[in-house]
């Protein structure tokens, strides 16, 4: 028998009990030459002719075909509902044509768990067909099927790559407080809660903390849900989201972020792509080239007013059809479903955002737009105490809030910028999903709060 | 010159305009062969002498010594207060009696960044003398005392540590709702909060979510902040903490999540020693046993009622003394400071708690303890629809609020089980800290919420 890694603690209840071969997962089952194996898992589907019966059982490492021919078992088995959690021991025969290239036969088929009734989802059909409100009420089910397992394991590479990066280039991981005592910018989009008898408010982000942590460490990275209390409903909003943050000390200016955010996006893709699960979703593998281009906020403007031929030279922001046509734009003129638009005028920007030297009606400041929708922020911020107050000053923010903040400036603190980035919404445009509640776990909106 | 890996987006300001060579964390600066050197960081301490002056820099990865003789370099930094941001370029030297063996000569001194005046905090002192509001007060200077630094890097690598063993063993990372619709358990220590004009409440854990993930993915993994309106004050916990859940399917009973806890330990463990932060802080690393001895709830009972000679058997939890003796006992029976404590009595354990087979007044769950205080808890879950409705009909729980995490239940659950860890109470008792709010960055109590 080739070598199996034992598995600790998987079916200790077979292999002491009932003398089976230990459990192995289905994607490392060993090379067929008749040895016997057992496999653990959810009953799949059952595919019943006249003389034979093709039992498929789904582990979260794959599926696997299993032969029923004794009609006992053959009888068992399909009087259980799918989605049942069975174990089978048998032995294990080379087959072309089955997944993985391998059948088991002779099984004995124990129920571990019966399935009370059939599922409401046809978890064994290729595709889910079902309005996303019933995949998102039945998430405990929906969530089963291969093709949105695998897409949602999809956030989990992209989030461990993004940790890794980070790591390798001595980002230190923080973890901030998510309940604050005072919203900042005046408490818009901000859920309230009731602290021991006080107001207090849920974090948008972790800006201010992770500002503070530079002070520290210099380079710091927090993964941590985030909330927004979004009024609209939007394709691309939820109320709580993943929050990929991170901040760098002595940088130049913005541009240093964006080299490391272009390395952090590759490492990202890498993982996703590692994982198996763009694969299995037919999704290529998005392309990061080695410089990401840039077009100034400014220069965007004259382009877009040619575009749409209408005067946009005020414009403070773009709106989503302007991110659109910019991301076809980059697309024609560089080749790139990347775009890095930059300067952004200061009077939409933060208060800790630092404009642009010779020109402060602009910023040092960027999103990245991957395929026409933005999908990460980030920038320069200020470093020097006195540009902290005269900026709270001239938006008319009081300072006193920010007390605990501001400290971490009196005390020397470097050149720094970051960027943030929504995970979910990431991975939905690199995956060419539609709506990010296909693509979270558990959404929240304004009218969903359940599962 | 030995060679260096070039640090991306690192001081291009000062490579580019002052042709100076690149900067250099201080913890990977070459072998002193004269060679010139650039480093960048805080001004750590300036020790005066007669004749010359010793300038300590310190960066994220250490501190290094700077010479200074030449009488305007020494009276320009003499100026800067304690933690101004500059750059230094010199000739490295060895120097046996400095820090890291090494320091640097005939230096160029760049002012980045001036502190606007002396921190409230003495950082260069090898402790921080001062009261624990205080240093809360200033976290934003106080964080970067070096030992304080080092105490929460080990957060950091603790969480890696848990990260990296359940990913080799197939865990999967998910990312859970923080609000939910529905308070579990009667909403006792929840925080409430307005969602879109209806009450919600911020989750004390992702238990029902995990559970609906094993069915899923089979084994999966979380870390993110739980939120409990804890009413008292006490130094073991916080109204915010980091979590650190797991759950795992086709266990035996809770012995394999046992198992798998001790591996996750000894992982965790291993991480922070790799970090160095044990050692600069002179903590011994604690060993785990290959198998931590255990006790049940009952015979716990038994040894506590002789050896505080009062009848506890009607007992349904352990009280904080109760857990530190036993921490004593489990060191003089076993050489232990880990103690399994399984077994406890199923009325004071939640719903989703499995009886010991045989005796339905114990549980199939366990807590940790390390020197005698609770760190981990866990156990087998439930995986059958008809005993949930059971435990919470007994229980007097409507079911109702539950139909999106009973679901999963319907459609076919493995035995499964798993557990909860608060990281900073883990790390604080590992370290012998006495007061969890020494050890999570930013704390939340019953008073504190900023900074």
């Amino acid at each position: 028998m080739s070598p199996i890694t034992p598995l600790p603690s998987v079916s200790m209840a077979e292999s002491r009990h009932l003398a089976r071969p230990p459990r192995c997962w289905i994607d490392t089952l060993p090379t067929p030459e008749g040895q016997r194996v057992t496999v653990s898992g959810w009953l799949h589907h059952l595919r019943e002719l006249k003389s034979v019966a093709f039992l498929l059982v789904r582990d979260t490492s794959g599926v696997v075909q299993v032969v029923l021919d004794d009609p006992d078992t053959r009888g068992m088995v399909a009087a259980l509902p799918h989605e049942s959690v069975i174990t089978v021991t048998g032995t294990l025969v080379a087959a072309k044509n089955a997944p993985g290239g391998c059948e088991v036969h002779d099984p004995v088929v124990t129920v571990i768990s019966a399935a009370l009734e059939e599922p409401v989802l046809d978890l064994y059909r290729p595709e889910l067909d079902a309005q996303q409100s019933t995949l998102l009420d039945h998430a405990a089910v929906a969530l089963r099927h291969p093709r949105r397992a695998a897409a949602y394991r999809l956030l989990a590479a992209a989030l461990a790559g993004f940790r890794q990066v980070l790591t390798a280039q001595r980002f230190t991981e923080i973890t901030t407080p998510k309940i604050i005592g005072a919203a900042p910018e005046g408490g818009a989009n901000v859920f309230r809660l009731d602290y021991f008898g006080q107001s207090a408010y849920l974090a948008q982000s972790p800006q201010l903390y992770k500002q503070i942590m530079v002070g520290v460490y210099e380079r710091v990275f927090e993964t941590a849900p985030a909330f927004r209390a979004e009024p609209h409903a939007t394709t691309r909003h939820l109320s709580q989201f993943y929050s990929l943050d991170m901040e760098m000390g002595f940088i130049e200016d913005h541009h240093t972020v964006m080299e490391m955010l272009t390395g952090v996006l590759r490492g990202m893709i890498g993982a996703m792509a590692d994982s198996g699960g763009l694969e299995l979703l037919e999704i290529p593998v998005p392309v990061v080239p080695s410089v990401i281009p840039e077009v100034h906020f400014r220069d965007a403007l004259d382009l877009l007013g040619d575009a749409f031929e209408s005067d946009l030279r005020d414009e403070p922001d773009l709106a989503p059809e302007h991110e659109r046509w910019l991301g076809d734009w980059a697309m024609r003129q560089f080749g790139s479903d990347w775009l890095f638009v930059t300067g952004y005028p200061m009077r939409k920007r933060p208060f800790y955002t630092h404009p642009e030297p010779g020109d402060p009606r602009w910023s040092n400041s960027f999103d990245l737009l991957y395929k026409g929708l933005e999908v990460v922020t980030g920038g320069q911020r200020l470093h020097r105490l006195e540009d902290y107050e005269q900026a709270l000053a001239s938006r008319g923010i009081d300072a006193e809030p920010f007390a605990g903040y501001l400290e971490a400036f009196r005390s020397g603190m470097p050149p720094h910028g970051g960027f943030a980035l929504g995970l979910e919404r990431l991975v939905m445009q690199l995956c060419g999903i539609r709506n990010v509640r296909a693509i979270a776990l558990f959404p929240r909106d304004l009218t969903r709060i359940a599962p």
